[in-house]
């Protein structure tokens, strides 16, 4: 582990200016203390109907309509007075006279009375007077001119079967949709069927992205001497969206006091998460956790996990703030660890269940870090290949198609052991 | 199952002009004949690396640059020539000179030669002449004016040790995303370290959805009699957009002949796949099958699911088309099982891997259908409560947070019997 960089520094004696970093924490405890005090966006914004998948309803919806808004046929047949056809067998069929046909879309013409029947398709409006209807099958229709409008009916039915009644799915005045509620397709469709064009969704939580550093530029710009691309900016942001929030970069903050200070109230002020990578390591430039001390509260400092020591969780101003180490491997598997449950719970979304596939390791891991480990693998031919290389590399991040973690006590993991993965 | 509606029909004798459903397929006999000959979308789109995350790489994506782009620091401390440490030890360090100092972003400002160091922070730039870089924690700085300069090495390193080799992440050239990639936030990550902005991507398949029937009207509208609000064309989009694809809806097509033949051509025409509700039973006015017959091929019409059995899959001019029953939580739950992993394979995504929750039943559900059954349930205090009503009803999908599967040859589950519950 030899390009393991301040991942592998502990609270040993540090020269001069230098901060140790505190007794490491274990992820729970660490995931424990971010999710504690949590508080949800409850800003509200109206989105279309076909916008809202995804989000969060921001109040109870109740409905302005019955759904059925009409008595309506549940199956093709005849819509008759269910007294009409008492005692019907095969042998002793009724005899009824269709006086109307009606389409789905249409409205009856004509009301039925004793002795009637109207031909009547799934869907369509009862006519008046009808009070259930006969499937099709289990009727026979003349087919000589003479008797062209007699149906003669197999099976008596009783009132109120193969009708939908008006209101029997969603009563007008009724709750489709709870405040809180996660609108996924299936709650989209019903709010749709109450005629609902648009809807009032909590807004997402602003995430403020910032990479701390003076080597870091942004790609798409000439890369200067002694400077590297900016990584874990699009890393968060992906993940951001990926998880509801509304994410936001701020321009890349230099090392220096006074810079940080003032990107920080900014982010402070206009988001509701902020979330920083780089800065939080023992270096003699690392500025942010005085910044932040300054400022508000460190909840804490270091986690026990590889990759990943250096991670911050502060609040400033009641703002949840996150440190994320600057290797982009370690800034990655935190923000799965500790950014995502708390963006979530912010959002108002369910806890996110990630993917995971159980798969036979490819080759044998060896981990006598004491640390948890998040370790990236490939999965490849039905196995899971180790893709990690180190936490400054990024190849482990390209080629990697999830991650399996490993406990702290675990030292080794033999081949064709079944791991846990999950996918990214 | 009073008010199932044409689900229930089978292939009985029926009047007339009537089409019989066919034999019912085996879903999995139906997902095959879906997913056989699935061409993919080929088209490319240029997107920036901020809108890539759970795009498809259009073409390998190879570094322009080494990553690093220049050896650097792996860790705090001090660039040497690893040979002036051979042998130090606690008790008989070896003494170098201190001639400069390297932050991060910076260029060194000189060589460094035998007996000399510079002092050198994580991810600085390793200046000419240096080949290793000893910890902070191993060395020990004098203090004392006369002295200032001078620094004692504790221990020995080896060439190399320490150092992040230019290019030994990526080297320039590298493919760091293959061609047919999903790009998960790791590889949009990846891609931001050689410095791209924008990326070659796929485009997302273009999805057709069309609402049949006379009475089915958009919600936002005034509801006249005998109309019902469009349900399946807000879930179909809703599940369109959540896996990959482009939804366009096509107006709401009316049951008659030519109206549907120009709407079928005109989504054949615009899409990559089209998807249509309702239509596909056994009404008097479902015109669609004759329309698709006369167009293109039919595979197969009937699947032996509860609900959903009305559902249809054939190819016009070579493009896949859907018909799903009108019935909302039918047309919801075969979506998930026909329309999400055809979508998919079309985006070129990985297969989908539905979240789920083993849970306890929370009351026994006795199904008797002698279909495969999806059954809508409602998680609350750890258990899968049954929010089945009936497959036209919508309060199934509002209150429902998954479904359960009941094979065909299972007549009742016992409450307490662990399931596993597919979440929306």
């Amino acid at each position: 582990m030899s390009h393991d960089g301040p991942e592998a520094q502990g609270a040993r004696p540090v020269r001069g200016a230098r901060r140790p970093i505190q007794d490491a924490l274990p992820i729970d405890t660490a995931r424990a203390l971010v999710l504690a005090d949590v508080v949800p966006v409850t800003r509200v914004e109206r989105v279309t109907l076909t916008d809202a998948c995804g989000r969060v309803a921001a109040s109870d919806i109740v409905s302005a309509i019955d759904v059925p808004p009409f008595d309506r046929a549940a199956m093709d047949g005849y819509a008759v007075i269910a007294a009409d056809t008492r005692g019907a067998t095969n042998d002793d069929p009724r005899t009824l006279t269709r006086v109307d046909t009606v389409y789905t879309g249409d409205t009856p013409r004509r009301a039925i009375t004793q002795g009637q029947c109207a031909d009547i398709a799934t869907g369509a409006p009862m006519p008046e007077g009808a009070d259930a209807v006969v499937m099709v099958e289990h009727t026979e229709a003349a087919h000589t001119e003479r008797d062209g409008n007699l149906v003669k009916v197999f099976v008596p039915v009783e009132p109120g079967q193969h009708v939908g009644r008006q209101g029997a799915d969603i009563g007008q005045g009724a709750t489709v949709v709870a405040r809180g509620a996660h609108l996924s397709p299936a709650r989209v469709g019903a709010l749709a069927a109450t005629g609902i064009a648009d809807v009032d969704v909590f807004e997402k939580p602003r995430v403020a992205i910032l990479s701390t550093g003076n080597e870091v530029v942004d790609p798409g710009t000439p890369l200067l001497p002694g400077r590297i691309y900016d990584i874990n900016r699009f890393t968060l942001d992906a993940i951001v969206r990926t998880h509801g929030g509304e994410p936001f970069a701020l321009p890349t903050a230099p090392d220096a006091l006074e810079e940080l200070t003032a990107t920080l109230a900014d982010a402070v002020a206009q988001a509701d998460l902020v979330v920083f990578s780089g800065g939080s390591s023992v270096g003699e430039r690392d500025l942010i956790l005085d910044v932040l001390r300054a400022r508000g509260e460190i909840v804490f400092h270091g986690l026990a996990v590889k990759p990943g020591k250096p991670t911050a969780f502060a609040r400033v101003d009641g703002k949840p703030v996150l440190g994320m180490p600057g290797y982009p491997t370690s800034c990655l598997s935190n923000a799965y660890i500790l950014l995502v449950p708390l963006l979530r719970r912010m959002a108002q979304l369910p806890d996110w269940q990630p993917r995971t596939r159980r798969l036979p390791l490819a080759r044998r891991i060896v981990s006598t870090t004491g640390r948890h480990q998040f370790y990236t693998v490939r999965v490849a031919d039905g196995r899971a290949e180790p893709a990690f290389k180190a936490s400054g590399d990024i190849t482990s991040m390209a080629a990697a198609d999830g991650y399996i973690e490993i406990p702290a006590d675990t030292n080794s993991i033999d081949a064709d052991t079944l791991v846990d993965v999950t996918l990214f």
